[in-house]
């Protein structure tokens, strides 16, 4: 599955580069753990210098410090793409793990914002190479800026946090609580079922307007043409400046789209964001899988998130002291791994199992070795059976590393200068289909004798005769 | 590099396998670190539950534990190889890192030593697969059970374990004491040149003679055969039961060697090694690199050991509680990445940077990125420059990338429906032969204009030709 990832990010022009997992807390970005809960988040722990370490938890804090360091000898822009663990210190259960992988590409450097617009192809053809059917995943895509916009023409400024932050929350609520709910929400406040009262961020009815205005365009995605969204959106902002900036950086990356032909069955605009948006400073995505699996219980869920990016201008400002603009996507590896595997859909799942050379003459391991050499050097995987047990249990051992073909040379066949060669494919089938093969046990046999001398040929023409079926 | 050491695995039968890096403290096998000093040797904190945890220190605990879980579903013997970071909490320095790469293979329940003759097939043809050439390194091996031989011929019984450890430590000085300060250390003990006594092993010159004639045997393995040192063993062991069967394990060894064609040349019998013996439990390996490299101050070094394994048929005994008959081979990465890069000899140096479409018109995003996309699907390496700098820049950038080719268009080129495409290692090469390529300059010009629709043909031809080269 990484290979398949690697492969599209190469093609892309992505270089590789790898980084220690281990960052000094600091750069990390978190606050220094206190005494008392060290490991608050993130594992760390001090050095004999009493200096905190910390295990990464993800890919970007050290793409920033790697940078920061290496920012003169860079090329700029500079792209690279990184795969590895991460880990988070939080209570493990299902889907959530202490360590999981991610694989992140960022193109540290690039204004423009035909950047951005490749990492949404990016996104696309990722889970395509991975398998994943269009129709099947959605790239969702949104802006900081129009957020920023709906909310500066909601009268919220940029210094006004506290109230800006509820009216996120309140939109990050319109799919549990819908229209009228968040409508409270963004004005008075709002009582729930046990009578809690949430406060509301006091909009006046026409700044709620503009607000539902941006959540309810984009909000359908998969019916909504890239187009309508942004007609909604641009409404929504009304004369903001910033917010119509965010709508020009949309329509530039719905034509660099449509161009290159992802059309809004696999990449929308989707007002559905709303978490990323804090993090971000401008285009955000997200990749969704539509399908719906079991969870634990037999329930059909849906899947959901498997992937996110976005521009984030302030990447490395924390330690170089200057914004670098710089956008980037991250692949949820392990849950992707976790959505293929319960749809039993894991890539690479073709397997190239070894040939098993039995030992059944305890005198002879030189020339079951003599076997196996031969047809690794043709590039044959090839093991001999290094166990203590007999013939049946040897053979019980290849079936179980599911051997594509057992050589075997017992007494008989070394004085005769020959070996047997068994198809375990070809028996495999044979023993479940015991009614009708009489007649195509003698055409086509499980088991063949041939010279010592045509070991290779052999092997390779069963392996042949294996693939093409 | 590491495609290369599992390609080598794969074909010997080895299925991938990955573990989690984070491991409860006790499973590796150390104590619980303690309250003041938590991370003595291995990074360790405490999750919520005031579980100890730690970065996994090497491959093989993390092994252990694997095969204990899923002992009755494995096929047996299991092979398995597996590569990643392992941690050691220590300070930093040359050679010497925090965090470093193993690459493991392993044979558990094999309990013949036809499976630790294959280890060091593995060892050598691991080496030879980087690009060491048979003479630059020596796989050197020896056997536990001569040693407890030796010690037993000695009269040194398993009960006595500070003087068996006196005597190994002395024969781990040989090298830098020489026979007869090893003879001193083993016997009465030996006063060094700043007039420290260290007490010897009370050894009488009988057993001194045993002692020193393993080491002697075996100490020039390049230049002895592995008949010759197993003679001088037999002899070091006298009637020790242990020691002969040692001995025999050796032979065994060197027989399926011989039949496999790996001579002295590549792998020796030696005394050198002499801290394996106090972990493994039968045959051990250790992989050196004969060839010198210049150290920090420009003196010629030895490199040294870059792997190490052996036969320990009690890896998963703390586990099961039973004995499991296994033996490996661990792969020191990094070591072996920092002797080649000294060397100027990392594999896989070839470059397959990306072609660089300049972006030159600001309104043509669509059409560079048509372009891009074109070559991608054509399996050839491709990215648009998104930085935002003018033309001299971009092919500057492209120069970085060590890009091939940079594929221009102007408004006079896409007005013509025509494309250039620069050559830029041609480029480099006629700047630096100014003087006398004239001529050449009109045979094989570093610049073609073609048409747009042949872009692809175009650039594979230029990639074919400076493959050619």
């Amino acid at each position: 599955m990484l290979d398949r990832l690697r492969a599209v990010f190469d093609l892309y022009g992505f270089d590789p580069l790898e980084t220690s997992t281990i960052e000094y807390a600091d750069a990390l970005g978190k606050f220094l753990p206190d005494e008392d809960r060290p490991n608050e988040g993130v594992f760390a722990f001090q050095d004999d210098d009493e200096q905190w370490l910390a295990l990464r938890y993800d890919l970007t804090a050290p793409l920033a410090r790697y940078v920061a360091e290496n920012y003169d000898a860079l090329p700029k822009p500079f792209r690279r793409y990184q795969t590895g663990p991460v880990w988070r210190n939080e209570k493990p259960g299902p889907g959530r793990f202490r360590q999981f992988t991610q694989c992140d590409a960022d193109i540290v450097g690039a204004p423009s914002t035909a950047a951005d617009a490749e990492m949404c192809m990016l996104a696309a053809d990722s889970l395509e190479a991975l398998g994943i059917a269009r129709g099947e995943y959605a790239i969702r895509v949104s802006n900081r800026k129009v957020l920023d916009g709906v909310l500066e023409a909601a009268g919220l400024t940029g210094g006004d946090e506290a109230r800006r932050m509820t009216v996120m929350r309140a939109i990050d609520k319109f799919d549990r609580l819908g229209r009228d709910g968040v409508a409270m929400l963004l004005g008075g406040g709002r009582k729930d079922e046990s009578g809690d009262f949430t406060k509301g961020a006091g909009l006046t009815p026409e700044e709620i307007d503009a607000v539902l205005r941006f959540v309810e365009s984009g909000l359908d995605d998969e019916a909504e043409s890239r187009e309508s969204v942004l007609a909604g959106w641009r409404a929504a902002v009304g004369s903001s400046e910033i917010g119509l900036e965010g709508v020009a950086e949309l329509e530039e990356i719905d034509k660099l789209l449509s161009a290159a032909d992802y059309g809004s069955d696999r990449i929308t605009f989707s007002s559905w964001i709303v978490r990323g948006l804090g993090y971000y400073t401008g285009p955000v995505l997200e990749a969704e899988l539509l399908f719906e699996i079991a969870d634990e219980k037999g329930r059909p869920i849906r899947f959901g998130s498997v992937g996110s990016g976005g521009r984030y201008d302030g990447l490395v400002e924390r330690f170089k002291g200057m914004r670098v603009p710089a956008t980037g996507f991250s692949v949820g590896v392990s849950r992707l791994q976790a959505a293929l595997a319960a749809l039993g859909r894991e890539p690479g799942g073709e397997t190239n199992a070894p040939v098993v050379v039995l030992a059944l003459e305890a005198g002879e391991m030189a020339s079951y070795q003599a076997i196996v050499r031969e047809l690794r050097a043709a590039g044959i995987r090839a093991e001999i059976y290094f166990g203590g047990a007999g013939m049946r249990a040897q053979l019980k051992y290849a079936d179980k590393r599911e051997a594509p073909v057992a050589v075997i040379v017992g007494e008989d066949e070394r004085l005769a200068g020959q070996i047997t060669l068994k198809d375990l494919k070809l028996g495999a089938e044979m023993s479940g289909e015991i009614e009708d093969n009489e007649e195509w046990r003698k055409s086509q046999p499980a088991q063949v004798t041939v010279p010592r001398a045509s070991l290779v040929e052999e092997v390779q023409a069963i392996l042949d005769r294996q693939a093409a079926q």
